[in-house]
């Protein structure tokens, strides 16, 4: 390893408890963008990461948008470069913390604590994604601390809004398609594939999130005085539901696998040499055995197959005890993850023809869109995979995995569209991380290796010069 | 009609303006059963009831139960009373008030407004109970304020617990079956057939409510990271509801029909004779036609067949925007109303057995019982009929009609058990009455010939000396 870069990586492991610091500074801010009683909170995260960028040397500043702000920074790297841009992309914002009181400590007062793997910090927003944004923007300060300037340029981008459908992200990259222009961008907020062994998420699911709502009677209703003789919206919703999948739990929304691909042999080959630990996985949960699509494994079932879940359904009476009521209307947040090639609008198109042909006489619905994304892979030529894997090997002393990932990451085909530059997603997360649950946490342990791979990366990246 | 008589009506028209200010006062009071927030208001309720009780010369209590308390009063009529003993019933509790931003008035403060039937006051629990109830203590008042004395004895029950289940309320007429036994039980919770027209209902349907939760994975996941390969308990719960009717709207819980009776040939008769307004009564509540068992009328499918709905379901996410999580659990209130000669315990056996049958692996419920009931029928040889009809005659110069109704009283039952009263149900509620919904109403005019009506009962009563 070369001396330039030991440097570099001794300083992120002398500056590991500032670092630490800083980092739950973050976590104290509550920005849940999904929510308008926080905006303020919001904005002030994203103001904290302004004066954070500032600080490791970067020209950073808050951008407006029609919701929340962008933090925009950049470095221009060392004099006379010739070679690649590198963008950062992450968001500040975090999900809704309920249910509260599952929280072992409160969500917005990070709390170290001794874990099986060292410690770790308990907070909404730990690991998605307020660590691991931290994990670069360290990068940058030991870089420009031992060096004085980063080894290449590099431009940060922001959001505040990834958690609540990032509304603002495609008109803001449109609008400012020259500014953010870059040669590839990195993203750090996916996984490892085991707290010792780093990994690049090369596939990524897409998401279509809408909000149904059906209408029936003008009112609510006496259920004695009315009860079986007008059509219940929550009965009319459950089944609704209940036939989006059929016995094999196979997604019966029209043309949904019209343009979903099945994976390639040696893909599947790699996947079978990952030797995923199901029984681990599941269990961690709670439960004995997968639940999906007939004839596919649980690796499959998340990470090449689209699925169709309702994320949260209300209608009716729910306090305490009973209330003899039929309900007015029934609401369901309902998402499907999608895969290459899907369209979110012929998906979006579907779930709308879907519901229609099941609406009873009597009923209306309303569907609201929050957010739609294509999935994502990444080019098997984009030259930056071999840099990263050579920067991931050199810290952690073996090759990083190759893996696939259930969740979406709005922003990667965007940017892709926008800016030109192709995703590269390296993070460093854990599956046992509670993302968007209660308790969720970041290992300390991944917070220092996940600066020292940045530290690493942006070392080869500057080896690529022209 | 006689002067006894005569004089006491003119005394209830006369006092009717102050009957208004005390039901007001009534209404006032948030004795929303089902909250235990509202536990100090709800027992205030029932001293109310005392204090009104002792003013028009009964003797009465409050008589402690495990629950809410109940509101005990008697009168021996004239002296050397030879005959019936009337016992009245109803309740002091009422429905929660929610969605409360659907009221036009706070719901606890009511409001008199005109409306094309003349004045009317708006509050929870208007006519759902106590505006009826005040029916009856305002013609006690009357009798009492003209000849001294109410001419035949009386006993009154008011629980405050109809509305969450009646849980006290077996117990209570159980351990003091002796001091409520009487000929007949009097109860107004039920409606007119219009507002020109009484009405004595004759079949009351049971119920069966149970708030069934099913349990999946042991904690909230993110859907991207699990979506497809768990059971999602939200969807779960949508299947097993969308499962409990048929495409023709049966019920498909085992045993449901088993001793379900079809309605007489005469009594299907007359109620065809009664020219139902089927296409008012759906109008009225923005629909155009019904939906519910198949070859079934409207007034069939709400007085004389079994029903099974979702009062009320949650589970997931419920706040604004996009939050992509598989919820841990999710619930749902359901209840079922029954018909002569369905077994309350057989029903709740077989919704369970339904739900235990459609669960998948790693799904777990649990099901919380709020109440069973079986439904009524009036026996044809009630010797109290024939004098209601008179009563009703006289006040209203028409014939009352003889119906069926969708609601359940489960007191109804448990009353003619305990004590041997059979029941006679007398209400001055109308269809639009908005019972259990926001904008509860009673109409002034149905307070006064209510009260107008349970005078001229009691006036008839007073005739059936030995």
């Amino acid at each position: 390893m070369s001396d330039t870069l030991t440097r570099v990586l001794d300083r992120v492991r002398a500056a590991h408890p500032e670092s630490v610091q800083r980092l739950c500074d973050f976590l104290r801010i509550p920005s849940i963008s999904a929510d308008p009683a926080h905006n303020a909170q919001t904005a002030q995260a994203g103001a904290w990461c302004v004066e954070q960028l500032r600080s490791a040397g970067l020209n950073a500043q808050l951008m407006p948008t029609a919701g929340h702000p962008m933090v925009v920074a950049t470095h221009e790297g060392p004099p006379g470069w010739d070679g690649p841009r590198i963008l950062y992309y992450g968001h500040y914002d975090v999900q809704p913390p309920d249910p509260l009181h599952l929280w072992t400590s409160p969500p917005f007062e990070p709390t170290i604590v001794d874990g099986p793997k060292g410690k770790r910090v308990v907070a909404r927003g730990a690991v998605d994604d307020k660590g691991q944004v931290m994990t670069f923007i360290e990068a940058f300060r030991a870089w420009r601390d031992v060096h004085g300037t980063l080894p290449c340029p590099v431009t940060v981008l922001l959001e505040g809004e990834e958690e609540s459908g990032s509304a603002s992200l495609e008109p803001f990259l449109k609008a400012h398609a020259k500014m953010l222009a870059a040669d590839v961008c990195v993203v750090s907020d996916t996984g490892m594939w085991d707290i010792d062994t780093p990994a690049v998420t090369t596939m990524l699911r897409g998401l279509v999130y809408v909000e149904i709502t059906v209408h029936g009677p003008s009112r609510d209703l006496h259920s004695g005085m009315y009860g079986g003789a007008v059509p219940n919206p929550c009965n009319v919703l459950a089944s609704i539901i209940a036939q989006l999948h059929d016995a094999n739990r196979v997604v019966q929304i029209p043309g949904f696998y019209d343009d979903v691909r099945e994976v390639s042999a040696p893909v599947k080959a790699q996947w079978s040499s990952l030797q995923f630990p199901e029984s681990e996985f599941l269990g961690d949960i709670g439960l004995k055995s997968g639940f999906g699509e007939k004839g596919r494994s649980t690796l499959e079932r998340t990470w090449s197959r689209p699925t169709c879940d309702v994320n949260g359904m209300w209608g009716g009476y729910t306090g305490a005890g009973a209330k003899t009521v039929i309900a007015s209307h029934a609401s369901a947040k309902l998402s499907c993850r999608l895969v290459a090639d899907q369209e979110p609008a012929k998906v979006l198109a579907g779930i709308r023809a879907f519901v229609e042909a099941r609406l009873p006489d009597g009923c209306t619905y309303e569907l609201a869109e929050f957010g739609a994304a294509p999935a994502f892979s990444v080019r098997d030529d984009n030259p930056f995979l071999g840099a990263t894997q050579r920067a991931l090997k050199g810290v952690f002393g073996r090759d990083a995995a190759l893996i696939g990932s259930g969740g979406s990451i709005p922003a990667v085909g965007a940017i892709r569209t926008h800016t030109g530059a192709d995703a590269l997603l390296v993070g460093f997360g854990l599956d046992d991380d509670c993302v968007h649950s209660p308790n969720e946490k970041f290992e300390l342990r991944c917070l220092l290796n996940g600066t020292l791979s940045h530290a690493a990366m942006l070392h080869e990246f500057g080896l690529m010069r022209r």
